[in-house]
């Protein structure tokens, strides 16, 4: 269970929401996403099924929403959410829904200790028993892509999971949309604009 | 003691690494510092002691580095580098030392938890007591520039320190360089850039 844990923690969404078990029966338009791989035919490998998104070039520049972290269960991960231009102007400005056009990035690491850190910690701060844990190796990264019309059957966002570059099945991206479910008055997103210290 | 845990956490470096006892005699150049002040006497509020270092404007902008969590001694803190586009082509490249004009700035919120994603985790995954911590209130914002000449002293590094937009006191900057000494091999800077998921 432990491992099955950790294995479904890869499907989470932007912020560890999309669960491997649908609850909630799932419409989807999938015309527009056939035809999408049919498009990208030689990259079929590297487009999400249901959705047809492929990763967005340059997403590791997008500007920082917010960072968490997950524990539990054996799992623990330290988790970054970005979002591109369009998306940030809508969370600065509070504008509700996303206008087409946003996406939103969730990157996941299995958190590390740090020797290194904390002994500096150690150090600073005695007898504390602080600990540091950082980004270790990547888990997955999760896309967010509102589009009004093409996705209108799933509030207006399609969804996109990848590990190593290749996206998740079929299954995997039925569990997005009803998890998301109940951020609906925030639009489907969980993430908050975390406040600029 | 824990009181004071939480208040010395305030400055701590770029991944907790300024304690608040200084462990080595501290040499720095003064000069530059106090005629920088000067300059800035409207401002002088918002200047670093000891390095003259303002808040970079659209720091909040910055790509991202890494991100960390800090816990122990009732310290709970979700954690965030970014980096101007010099440090960033660094970091990319593996290049050390940095080059001047560099700057890192590390991004500190006490993390909460999230009642909304945690009931979806347990809906997704019953019985793994999974849980999420999210950024919560802002802690503060730490800044070290690279300037090779002006803050060759402190390793070409300059720091600062800022809680709600003032900066921290001059025994408060007294201790970061020295703690990020054991860092020397990586030019003083403790984050490593995450790997891209």
């Amino acid at each position: 269970m432990l491992h099955a844990s950790v294995r479904a923690l890869k499907y989470f969404g932007a912020l560890g929401i999309c669960a491997t078990i649908a609850v909630c029966t799932l419409y989807v338009t999938r015309s527009a996403a056939q035809s999408e791989n049919k498009v990208h035919s030689q990259a079929q490998s590297e487009v999400s099924p249901i959705y047809g998104i492929t990763i967005p070039a340059g997403y590791r520049d997008w500007r920082l929403i917010s960072v968490n972290h997950l524990a539990g269960g054996g799992v623990k991960q330290v988790r970054a959410q970005l979002g591109n231009d369009i998306a940030i102007k809508a969370l600065r400005e509070g504008k509700l829904p996303f206008p087409d056009g946003s996406i939103i990035a969730a990157l996941h690491w299995n958190e590390a200790s740090s020797d290194e850190n904390d002994k500096v910690l150690a150090s600073g701060f005695p007898g504390a028993g602080l600990q540091s844990f950082v980004a270790g190796p990547a888990v997955n990264v999760q896309f967010m892509v509102k589009d009004s019309k093409k996705y209108a059957a799933t509030g207006g966002w399609g969804f996109a999971d990848f590990t190593n570059g290749k996206p998740g099945d079929e299954a995997l991206h039925k569990t997005c949309f009803p998890c998301h479910v109940p951020a609906k008055n925030r639009d489907y997103v969980f993430t908050h604009y975390a406040p600029t210290p």
